[in-house]
């Protein structure tokens, strides 16, 4: 499946956290900065996500902001 | 200003593409990755956005998704 | 690609608008319903999505809103 | 109230799960696919959400994304 | 219409700009902030949306961030 | 750090609720309205928030919907 989500940076599973519904997932990406995601206990389960694996942060572009110091 | 959004990519600024109302805009982070934002023509001109400049992507966990080959 | 989006409806492409940045692409669902997304122009281009073709309107949990009459 | 959204799909519900802050709510929709929304649990006691009762998925045109195989 | 989103501030419309695809809108809520809305021109002509007419912003909890000085 | 996102409103946090990986934030704003955020435990933290502080609630513009009666 190809997504039109524009951003879809690859790394590796770091933490998985799971809350009562809701998980928090770190991926480390390329040049070593990590991404938080906030997914659903479902959706990790049914990638089989696992620390150590291969996975991508996929962002659409409309969720994307940019900040200046 | 701090702001919760847990994600806050590093970068400068490769390209900014204004639209009617919409413009594109894509920061290089560590790593070599390109991120597009899609924000209002008004944020570009209210940040003093310019190619080369100094940025950060920023994304909301909840608004990140994860994916698997 | 497996992605953690819990919703994956499957269609056809019934409308492509491609604005000066911003395209707005439709979505005829099983059941019939049309579905609205607003993607990049560049997306579309990168999907190679044409009318008639087979699509999926893919959309995170956390982005669902629920209504009641 | 009528509302921007321009994606508002009929359905029944079929599962409300509660967690600690967020539910996970399960509406089928015409056609009969199951569209998950997270959303809190504030939001499900203050709409009277009941399994079985009639109820719309409703999705920003932003926030859908497309997907080919 | 009753919606889940726990947001939902009510205000005049103040400005109207469309684009190609996107429009930009304005409400001068209740203290006298005034919020930006980036819906699709659809929604302004669906909703009949005029300056000086009432209206509400609507956002969604997980789509509202919080920051600090 | 400037944002990009077009709305900050200014107020008080009058309520922190942490579930177990999300937690819910109320602000009054200008007005005396009160605006509902859903973010991670961990910014809540991370921002040192406390009841009676001051914060903004931030929101980008693509995540705001209209609505009339």
């Amino acid at each position: 499946m190809k997504i039109s989500a524009r951003n879809q940076l690859k790394g590796k599973v770091v933490e998985i956290n799971k809350g009562a519904t809701t998980a928090h997932v770190r991926i480390e990406v390329a040049g070593g900065a990590i991404v938080t995601a906030s997914i659903t206990n479902e959706a990790v389960d049914a990638l089989g996500l696992t620390v150590g694996g291969d996975a991508y942060a996929v962002v659409k572009a409309s969720d994307v902001m940019i900040a200046v110091d």
